[in-house]
């Protein structure tokens, strides 16, 4: 295993650093280890589809298989056992889904038990746009591209009998039911089940149809069926019960629970095939268009050339010089993270299935997909309004149509299906957030409705389970819900201070009011004996006995979700100032902040603490706690290494904030607009400003960083001292430049 | 249960002689008990779609139960709950298979569960083309008609909740899978993959396609599944493990093994609603065509007039006067049962699946399926050539359609997969019988190479497993097969018989004198110690010890296939005189064929002894056992009553036997035009000719039968004296009139 990954950092190396393109510091190995829920399989930026190398079923990958534990990812580092390429994949995400229809090539006689024809391979390789490895039971070489909704593989046979299997049956998803057709022997269309994100909402699952083209005609096709297996009298005239059946020549539709479709080749010398799979959430038909309108007669090295340009591009809207080689590795790998979702779901002639019944309706602008947004809301966005606004508005219009579509604005948005996932209402924030930092290319009344509907509406509301406990006492009780009293509380007061905010600014002045008095009730919930929040029951009195430690490690507890009071105690970072004062001042403040760390109770590995190094700015002369913590962490948890991710990447959110962090401003509050400041990780960063937004081209932001020089000893913006820890993002996209001066002092001691 | 049936012997009584249609005596019921395995659905002639109510599934069902034991029908007459309407079935076959897309109306809450959902029924009423009921859980009225690729329902609802649920879980197919969609609130597609008939050859298991129409817009829909039930850890994070699921208003395919889709309505007043399901082998376009194309706007009303019609004038081809009520009920029901199957495959526009591979082929005529050829070449096909020789000539064009695609003619064809059901070589009877009987426009060149391929070709030969014994030795021996050596030799020789036939007629002479010679090497298998057949050994000894009686009742036996020595041996029509004389003369001939019916070795419920009541008539002085023995067998076995068919109908095969014998002629040895005559049934027969065939519009058989006048005096044929008890095919077709002298005359002593 090791010897993989030393084998992998030398073809890496060999190749990348002879170039100095953003595109060429990505390392989509980083995050594919340590549950980071990465994979390194191609994809076009924001694409529907990947090529992910599947390995995670058969007993060869235990303990981190998909069936003998919660995996959520078609691929893991140290996993040794290939049973294909996934076409459809999610990135970073804590449940299994996805991760189906499966291609792989194999040579000699047909296998189509996945457990048989699985390989080990080696000579692993992934860079933007492209992985390839050699599958060693076989000696074929695979190279894998993709656009935007188009798989793109090459299968480099050696010469003799030689086959492709799509193999529907296998899956990361906890879905099955699929249904194949071979078209022509050079083509297969079908659709596949998918759904149950995080075994939830089984009644949402729904299809993906794909078209699987080849290159060369097949010199023989067929499909194949593992039908259930029968029991009782049935079973004994079965002589066939439960064995896979292969249906040669076979022109129609299979269908059923595991099935599969297969080419067959019988290469006299060495061959190459290329195989793209269009992808759809609509149609075969629509697939069928994607594939021909996005790759039309194009070969893979065209393909992935135009891939890794339009990655580039969008990667070089921060450039970045000075610091490590790996610096700039984990800088722009992890932007790459935070443009793999929201992904597309519309196809290439603007259709997309309607939220939950999945008519199709039709979109002008990109319809995004994937709305993780109890992580995302704390720091992607913010990363997407200042660098791809473009992009960020057709998000927040997503959202509106999803609210169009189903009544309500996303949770955690999949495919057209609101999973309902974690808690909170945090679409609305994310909206208020963009449209402050001057985004308001949207119908915001629409929007704001929608935030107001799901703050108000006490009954039928998915968004805000427990809303009535919220309104009438300020807070949820252990007796409202068995799982995040005290999270769900802070959820609401940071959505309804996303209201205030957007209220206050489009002139809503009593709502305002109203919304800004219900932001801070999660103030009823600090123990002031211990300057932590604990859950109060349904009479009022606290829960007791009760112990502030439990809920770390995601486990389940009457507060909190996925943390402890710890964790959650200062993700109140529209009200530091109200805090603060409930703790008794700064010092109480700043010791108990820094016990979170010095205990061992800060968790980098999920969100609701996320924002705690940023805190100490609100404290005067506490500032370089910021800037050492944040280094520390970014030293610690972001590395050049497949273990490079603190845990799940959280759809892009882990990135975000190493992205940020690296660059020295971080959105510490979502819905208002101030960035705390820390010591750039970069001598310099430019960041590329759309001038359809901004009324700069660009922000320059300059430093003397060094891995000495990790302490801000002054700075200047537009060539002005700047006094504050914090800047406000008009000021910041407007400012040209800013001037870090850095210095090795360390922090004082307290 | 007998309440239900006095009820229905009412109801029909009454409605049903009030007119004397031949389709009014058709009694649909007939063959419903007894494992007669036909079903009271409604079906076009020949149709593609039956609508048949199913009533095989759940444990009231017990004892003939679909899972509980071997079943093949979709309806028995003494089962009492209902769980659907089966869209595409079998009639009279001894397997399970289709029984599938199933319909059922409930009222009340959505339940998808069909032991939950399933209903006893009372009224039950059918008459060709139609059938109804009331669903006693429900109070819902179901009638159903039929075009020959649409099955048309009329559900009348009472005031309420009302659901139509389209289920394509259950089935009696041994096959799984299946794919659905609500297309609109009025109509729903899809696929249900069928197959693995006789639970064999699964690796050709088919797709059968439909579209549903609803008269009235559904105010709510959706689709159902029911996953697979998870184990393992999986299963602990499955709240819904192995739940069926409502996917309330899903616009998309829902794929997998156990999936629904439903209508749900809300009716103020009682109200009828119909429901059209088209039908096709070849894609959901062509079901969508058959249905716009077969039903158009028409009303139920209008097309069960139009499918009745359709009926009575083909039944109309054969008149009957005279004889009891009883007796044309049983003659109409029988002949209807002959114009069944084979039945339409291909849709309306002339496409339908290639053999095995399932491509879309066209065709001109009639593509004709369900040949189940062991049993319909030794009588149906005959039948079908003297009273319907047009639909005859497209079935020899179907099977050389099938030769063509698959490079064999078919043994038992189904929905264009080789079933290879039973022993033999029986196509090249049919064909032979067909072109000897005048019906020609065929190509005759290659049907001959076709058989000769099948009588010759040693290596890789589906349809003549042994042929390398039955080649070298004569026979087939112990040692070449574990089931069924002597049939298996006498099926060959039938075929080579059948082939010697062709040659002869085709100027072959050398063939002639080849397959005569082969026709006749079962005579090496009569043990002449016992006058019956015995399996022989590889080394030419007689399998010992050997019990002749062994094989009775479908015991699996070395010999012979689906019987015993005793219902085989006589089963060589075409050299009865060769055996006659090997026996040692007409006397030991007579007497061990008379042992037969004697010794309760004849079963008249299967195919082999079939014509052993005809053979009385090659004895001179001994036909009137066959006049009797047929008169007895008509009587015990063929009656107006559920079990009044004495097995399994083999696709009419048995209800062709009761036509002939009704009749008073009866094709005694297949490929060979002379019928045997017997006393007939009624006192005037008018059988219709086809011009376009035969030189006469009509051949009229009367006679003075009566319950005493059951033996024959005299016949005239044309007028003239007839002194043979065989009568030629050609002399038949010509004669105008044959005119039945019969008497009361007790069969002498012997």
């Amino acid at each position: 295993m090791q010897y993989k990954f030393i084998l992998w950092v030398v073809l890496f190396s060999t190749q990348l650093f002879s170039q100095d393109k953003p595109v060429d510091y990505v390392n989509p190995f980083i995050g594919t280890s340590n549950y980071g829920t990465t994979n390194p399989g191609p994809i076009a930026m924001r694409g529907m589809v990947s090529v992910s190398p599947f390995n995670v079923a058969g007993p060869e990958n235990v303990p981190l298989e998909k069936d003998s534990r919660w995996l959520s990812t078609p691929y893991v580092h140290e996993n040794t056992f290939l049973t294909g390429f996934s076409h459809v994949n999610l990135s970073g995400v804590g449940c299994p889904e996805l991760g189906v229809i499966l291609a792989m090539p194999t040579t000699g006689d047909l296998e189509v038990d996945h457990l048989k024809y699985g390989s080990s391979y080696s000579q692993e390789k992934a860079k933007v746009g492209y992985y390839s490895n050699t599958l060693d039971k076989y000696a074929i070489g695979v190279e894998a591209t993709a656009t935007t909704r188009v798989g793109v593989s090459k299968y480099s046979f050696p010469e003799g009998d030689a086959n492709i299997l799509i193999n529907l049956g296998l899956g990361l998803t906890n879905e099955q039911g699929a249904s194949v057709k071979v078209v022509s022997p050079t083509e297969i269309e079908g659709v596949r089940s998918v759904g149950s994100f995080c075994y939830y909402k089984p009644e949402e699952a729904y299809p993906v149809y794909f078209v699987a083209r080849f290159s060369k005609p097949a010199a023989a096709f067929g499909v194949w069926k593992k039908p259930t297996t029968y029991k009782g009298v049935e079973a004994e005239w079965m002589g066939y019960n439960g064995q896979s059946r292969i249906m040669k020549g076979y022109a129609k539709e299979v269908v059923g629970d595991s099935i599969g479709a297969y080419m067959r080749y019988n290469f006299k010398v060495p061959t190459e095939v290329e195989m793209k799979i269009g992808v759809s959430y609509v149609s075969i038909e629509n697939a069928r268009e994607n594939l021909e309108k996005e790759t039309s007669t194009r070969s893979f090295d065209r393909i992935l050339e135009e891939a890794q340009n339009i990655w580039n591009t969008h990667l070089s809207k921060i450039e970045v010089e000075g610091g490590t080689k790996d610096d700039k590795v984990n800088f722009y790998t992890a932007l790459y993270h935070t443009l793999i979702h929201p992904n597309t779901l519309n196809d290439y002639n603007g259709e997309y299935p309607k939220m939950k019944t999945r008519e199709t309706l039709k979109t002008e602008d990109t319809r995004y997909t994937v709305f993780s947004l109890w992580d995302t809301y704390r720091n992607l966005h913010q990363l997407m309004s200042l660098v791809y606004p473009d992009q960020q508005s057709d998000m927040i219009k997503s959202m509106l149509q999803i609210y169009d579509e189903s009544g309500w604005l996303p949770k955690w948005e999949l495919n057209a299906t609101e999973t309902t996932t974690m808690v909170g209402d945090p679409a609305g924030i994310v909206i208020a957030d963009t449209y402050l930092r001057g985004i308001t290319d949207f119908d915001v009344e629409k929007a704001y409705g929608a935030m107001v509907k799901s703050a108000d509406q006490l009954e039928d509301n998915p968004l805000r389970p427990g809303l009535k406990d919220y309104l009438e006492k300020g807070y949820l009780t252990t007796k409202t819900t068995n799982s995040g009293s005290v999270s769900s509380t802070q959820e609401y007061n940071i959505s309804d201070y996303a209201i205030a905010q957007l209220a206050k600014t489009l002139g809503k002045k009593s709502d305002y009011k109203r919304f800004s008095k219900r932001s801070i009730s999660y103030r009823d919930l600090l123990d002031k004996e211990i300057n932590l929040l604990r859950p109060k029951n349904d009479d009022g009195s606290w829960l007791s006995p009760y112990n502030p430690e439990t809920g770390a490690n995601f486990e389940m507890n009457l507060g909190f979700i996925e943390g402890n009071a710890w964790q959650y105690t200062f993700m109140v970072t529209h009200d530091v100032k109200g805090l603060m004062k409930l703790m008794g001042g700064e010092k109480p403040f700043v010791d108990r902040l820094q016990d979170v760390f010095d205990k061992g109770q800060f968790d980098m590995a999920n969100e609701p603490d996320i924002a705690y190094p940023y805190l100490f700015n609100y404290v005067p002369g506490e500032e370089r706690r910021t800037q050492e913590t944040v280094a520390n962490l970014l030293n610690s948890y972001f590395n050049n290494s497949p273990d490079g991710l603190p845990g799940n990447d959280d759809t892009g959110t882990m990135s975000a904030w190493a992205v940020f962090s690296m660059m020295g401003i971080y959105p510490v509050s979502p819905a208002n607009t101030n960035y705390a400041i820390t010591a750039p990780k970069f001598k310099k960063v430019t960041i590329h400003l759309d001038p359809n937004y901004y009324g700069q081209e660009k922000l320059v932001i300059t430093s003397n960083a060094s891995s000495e020089n990790r302490f801000i000893k002054g700075v200047t913006v537009s060539g002005k001292p700047h006094l504050s820890y914090f800047i406000d993002h008009q000021e910041l996209v407007n400012a040209k430049t800013i001037d870090f001066l850095l210095e090795q002092k360390e922090l004082e001691s307290k």
